[in-house]
């Protein structure tokens, strides 16, 4: 199974992951990591590091979400961006998470990262034009 | 000044409110409401509701941001899918909000939503990539 680390500025990550398990139950392989005013760099680092390590060996691989590229969540991840079993991705969301669990059983971990960005990018809607577009569409049948 | 109001499941949208609030310092103006187990529809409306009457008339409008199409936080917003002052933007994450915050006294209501949710999309990147491309530039050079 894929794992996931999700490393964002304070516990909105730590939150995040409680929505996803709310809509989709328990989830294992999945670490939350937050920045706090006291943390440094390699301190956020070390602990990645650290997870990572974990059986890293027998596992199909890792995906860090980050909150945003540039910061020091994404930063503390920038270390391990030679090792191929792990792979990257910044502005984390709710459907991205979501995407993510739902097929990091199925798929490989590339495929899996492209799968989560397209995902992802789709589904930052105009959620009234989506809406209305709906409602017109069902008049018009 | 447009308004912000996020609903998500759980608290993982008073962490984001939070984690903004650490990088660009107090806001004004933005409400974060968090679906908990035992609330419904209809209380969520409600409470949104209340946000928008808060100074409506001489308001600019307001961005309700959720976290994923579909589901009860965005559910609790089409009910203003007719109110010219309010827009739906699903998808949240925190670069979205960061950009909102930057140009929400620039821009008028639907150039912002607009710009909100480009910055969303370009968000979502492969930062492993990215970080490689920018050695290999600054190699190049």
């Amino acid at each position: 199974m894929i794992g996931f680390i999700i490393i964002t500025h304070g516990d909105f990550g730590r939150q995040l992951v409680k929505a996803v398990q709310v809509i989709l139950g328990e989830q294992k392989e999945v670490w939350a990591l937050s920045l706090h005013e006291n943390d440094g760099l390699d301190t956020l680092s070390e602990k990645v590091g650290k997870i990572l390590k974990e059986g890293n060996e027998q596992s199909e691989g890792k995906i860090i979400f980050v909150d945003m590229f540039g910061g020091t969540p994404a930063n503390a991840s920038l270390k391990f961006v030679n090792d191929e079993k792990v792979e990257i991705i910044s502005g984390v969301n709710l459907p991205m998470l979501i995407t993510g669990i739902n097929y990091r059983q199925a798929l490989p971990l590339k495929e899996l990262t492209r799968l989560i960005r397209q995902k992802g990018e789709q589904s930052i809607l105009d959620v009234k034009q989506k809406f209305l577009d709906k409602v017109s569409k069902a008049k018009n049948k």
